[in-house]
């Protein structure tokens, strides 16, 4: 049974050691999303024509949020991350629409980018949280889940099916 | 209709001008979870009789990310924030573990806190998620909402039934 | 003959006190540039019609350093910002293309927010440059200057002809 | 018996509501100090007649790690302070020469500045270690203390003589 | 005689050049301390066996700072930390009881850590102020210095017996 | 016809992708200058003698806001930087006086400085601004533009002639 490894032997948190683990390309890719209205949905894609756009102050909300990783999950490594890229797609949910948001991350570090991928798809769906607000406080975030993971000794991790 | 308050009128985001809304208490409570499987929910409040646990590292998580709202979310004003409580309670779910993260955040300020409180749910969820990924990287943070606001001139908000 | 007012009696710099200015409201409007050569300029422009485009990534990094500036700027005070605006507009100039970017901040605070309004300024134009330095690295980054401010007890300041 | 105030009904941190406490001016004063040996205070003090020295990034450090405080205490609330000032003296300490570092912080908020004025006692004191490791990694950063404290409902506080 | 050597030709500060420094792993132990009365002593070491406590927020708030401390002290190079641990002991002081903190520190890179670990210790000191100041604002900080240092070409450091 | 690399194929913001690029020692060279009338210029002249003073402030700004990069500009990637250096020259400019800013960065990673030497520069810059404001508030930043650059796989750079 695998150890919480967060912790010290006097039973309080560290920040692990992982100066013997390989500095390898590491990858994660975390999924959001957050359900709206219709008139927030008209909204949001209809200024997709236009030069400024919610998804695009999303998007820069997420990459940057991903780089503060370290300092927001408290025995996050601070490690040097490669390549960030989101992606955002609509899908109807009943009478309401549903903006998926799937975050990329890469490293070539000694630990992975779990934390960083999820960081980034949070903070991306927060911001369109915010930017909608003012039309309706309703809106919810979806579940927040890795969706796969590659590189490091512990193997890959690979989710198959999406979650709603 | 309400319109978007966060672009100007080149259709480009802006920070909103504040200035003009009174200073009053304002207050807003968010609601996040995380399931876990059987084996982290009995290590994680196994720990809780010990010196340090999970839930303390994503209390103070949850704060101090909420103190840094302004800096995640770009439109965000920085305001100076009276009060943070985050509360955690345990729940079965089938065969998994719900733990759900209550935050509440107070200000006297001249805008709300909406964000300051689902930033801070976000973080401790994304915390817990952090501490347990040794032992299973299959965790899912739940939805993640608006519970209640009170305060400011746009009247209160108030979500009558939990959402799972 | 005014004084400088950041350094104490040891020569030292400080963070000058004030607690005694009235909270008011002030407002500041700087003024940056940044040339940048015919090639580039059609390739912003062109994106202009896209989801995403260089002016936006801009527009979120001028808004995202404003509310930075104390920590960026040592001996600023911190105050809550109340409304952050950033417009851009293009000139030709000879062969290549100027774009001019002008920023307006707003406080109820008890100091001005000149360095806030230039501090967005130079990252809005840093953040031009980053994005298309890919491309050419001679763009020039024009002057940076303070066009207006009012609010205050020490009066307000207007610069009457723009600068190149 | 004053109870401790940082904590939750569940026994867990939070940052205590002082949205009723009154806006007032309120002011610390902390005391750090680092003793070296001779080599490095005629080093120090030598350089005073320079452009640059070590003592004027130390001052730079106090005051912009003081403007962090919240960020670097969990349970501190952001506020807006409104005047920080570092002063150095010298003393000797038999073979050794000890600098002694006071700071003083304002605000007009509705909490206290202790942890302010400590804050930016203790970096000042790091970025001396800092600046002169390269001669001698013995040196020892002294007793860090508050030395007094007005303004707040809960009183003043003064401590009598300084303490080695 | 070493020199200085965070300072350039003209006697400015500068971030020292270590790009010819070998990449190897180093560490870094330091100590602090704090002085506490009995009564925080009992409501400290009370709490330990309740879910929070003021250790383990001290402890987060310890391992957040180190890896700030590019932030706060400024001529300090930012190097991807590879591990942090804290540790805490109690010892009776007189009438008062200390409370020690140990910190340790380990990167693989071009520079050493002993800032980081110094920096750690500090502010988890200050978080045990914060967190017990209500009870008593006369606690003190104790002596903080490095104990121990490997790695890097400049040999190691190590203090033979503790300071009080 | 070189390409934007800073968007994905949605036309969004990316940061892009260097996991291949070689780690390589890579330098940059940039300019700044901020234009004062003669009363500045022989305040800040004159504290040169004196314990602390305008440049040097400015100094520790541009190296702190050097190490910021990453959070200012958001494509920028968080890379560890081995070397920062900034120096000054006066030159008189008809009735003003200009200082001339230059900052220099140097890294061993898979990505150029250019940006954090820019920004080094402009911080320098906007901080020499704040510190003379209260004199006048007419002091104009100069152009702000790459001299210099090597290092990486597409070539470096080089600005044959300053400009004004």
């Amino acid at each position: 049974m695998a150890d919480f490894t967060h912790f010290n032997h006097e039973g309080r948190a560290k920040m692990v050691d992982v100066s013997d683990k390989p500095e390898t390309t590491r990858t994660a890719v975390a999924h959001s999303s957050i359900t709206v209205n219709r008139e927030i949905y008209e909204k949001v894609t209809g200024n997709l024509m236009k030069k400024g756009d919610v998804l695009s102050v999303a998007q820069v909300a997420g990459i940057m949020a991903c780089k503060k990783t370290s300092e927001i999950i408290p025995m996050c490594h601070p490690i040097p991350l490669t390549g960030i890229d989101i992606s955002f797609s609509w899908e109807e949910e009943e009478a309401d629409y549903r903006l998926n948001i799937e975050t990329m991350v890469k490293t070539k570090g000694n630990t992975g980018v779990e934390m960083e991928a999820l960081t980034a798809a949070s903070a991306a769906a927060l911001t369109v949280y915010d930017m909608c607000k003012a039309v309706d406080k309703g809106m919810v975030i979806g579940k927040t889940y890795l969706v796969e993971k590659t590189g490091g000794k512990n193997g890959d991790f690979k989710r198959e099916t999406p979650l709603k």
